[in-house]
């Protein structure tokens, strides 16, 4: 059994830092979990965030996570499958390991996600995005690991390991560290096929019978990481105060929408916190 | 006649500067007009604004306006008395010199400001917020000035000076600046009374006949700095673009609701000025 924590930032970039030293700043129990790097990290040269001048997005960055550090919140890598909201909390799949928590704040960034035919109408009916959370159910079955985020051989090397019938199935050569025993497509998956449940996926102009597929990208739709989200124009859609539809979610930063900018993300993050902290409160 | 600028931000605190460097960042001229003092300045310690720990509130002012400098913005002080929406621009006494932008940036804080009975239905019928402004209008004649903020004396010697018949009222004894031909009454201005125009006040229990009152706060409601700008409780109404009802006219920072805080002021200064920009780019 897991402690329940008081919020569960998704999210270890500008906008989840903020939310994340605002909780504490509240007296709330907080874990930030982080399935990516944030793209801050990439700037040559950030000139817009008051204070700092004509600083490297890398050192900024650095002196964010000091800045969590010294309020006690190292940031935990890995990935957030799923979140459900269950009435007064939520569970997260991170993973592979359940977290609960009263209210999550989502400071997932964005990513250009293109959704592939099937892959939508599919997900949980043989599409999945987390080896460590659904790995066992394709013990003795064909799945085919669709590797575009870093940790993709190693989730798929996993899946071997616990006796899944992996392929694998990425850009460019065969990776090294891709355990010998898993066959290598080079190549992206472009459709998932099936009836009920996935059959069969296509790689380039091949149809590879499977039934299950691991598309690992380095992020995932925020509607498919927690059903029922409301999105616009493909951002969370969140009121002044950063809830989203969902009692008890917030979200922050990039994923909220547009101008993609560091104070802003920053501003939301904090707003988040404080409404998170306050909703947290109410329940009392 | 004076150069239009783009971007007039009204108000030199963390929402007007993170405006004023992200104009710059966005090509834009601007200048940051400020009539008081930010309350960060005040602050002990701030732990709560991403990438700065226990630092005080004036040494990390001093960082904001270090990074403004950097980008050749200099906070000017003084006072915007009127800001009158002209269509595709604004026209802004500050001061009693007239400014021209194309776009205005409310980021004025918030002041608990006690409307008194009078004020707004006379506003411009003798009722002034700003001496230098409108002090001509008053030679020869009786005038009121109420001292709230710490210019006030200046303001009241300065319209003695130009032949106005002034007295002075202010809590607490007679100012040593104050001129020696004023005569001073310790206490609050508690209405204004006329017809058409001013032809009293009352201050404590007496009424002083005058034609003309000058209400010298540190700050000015937001409603009557600008003729017809909406607000919601108190607070100026924006939209998440930061737009007010007014096109052509952002606001951000407290000025725009809770809360009344510094990581969220920030990130409404960029959004503004990049929305501010944006205008400005489809004006051509």
């Amino acid at each position: 059994m897991s402690d329940r924590i008081d919020i569960a930032v998704i999210g270890g970039g500008p906008a989840g830092l903020s939310a994340a030293i605002n909780a504490v700043a509240r007296g709330k129990t907080v874990r930030v979990l982080s399935a990516s790097e944030t793209p801050l990290k990439r700037a040559e040269t950030v000139d817009n965030y008051l204070g700092f001048y004509n600083i490297t997005g890398g050192d900024l960055m650095k002196k964010f996570e000091e800045h969590a550090l010294a309020l006690g919140i190292a940031t935990e890598h890995g990935r957030a499958a799923n979140i459900m909201p269950l009435g007064n909390y939520f569970m997260i799949n991170f993973s592979g390991n359940i977290i609960e928590a009263t209210t999550v704040i989502l400071a997932i960034g964005v990513a250009r996600i293109r959704e592939i035919p099937g892959e939508a109408e599919f997900l949980g009916k043989g599409v999945s995005y987390c080896a460590t959370c659904d790995g066992m159910l394709f013990r003795g079955k064909k799945a085919v690991v669709w590797g575009l985020a870093s940790d993709a051989v190693e989730e798929a090397n996993f899946l071997h390991g616990i006796g899944v019938d992996v392929t694998f199935a990425a850009k460019g050569g065969r990776p090294e560290e891709l355990n010998a025993d898993i066959p290598f497509i080079s190549g992206a998956v472009s459709e998932i096929i099936g009836e009920k449940s996935v059959t069969a996926v296509k790689i380039n102009k091949d149809i590879v019978d499977t039934e299950g597929v691991f598309i690992l990208r380095q992020a995932i739709a925020p509607t498919n990481l927690v059903p029922g989200l409301e999105t616009e124009n493909g951002y969370i859609k969140v009121n002044n105060k950063m809830e989203t539809n969902i009692p008890g979610l917030f979200a922050a930063g990039d994923c909220t929408g547009v101008p993609l900018q560091l104070s802003k993300a920053v501003g939301e993050g904090l707003v988040a916190a404080q409404m998170a902290a306050k909703y947290i409160d109410s329940l009392k």
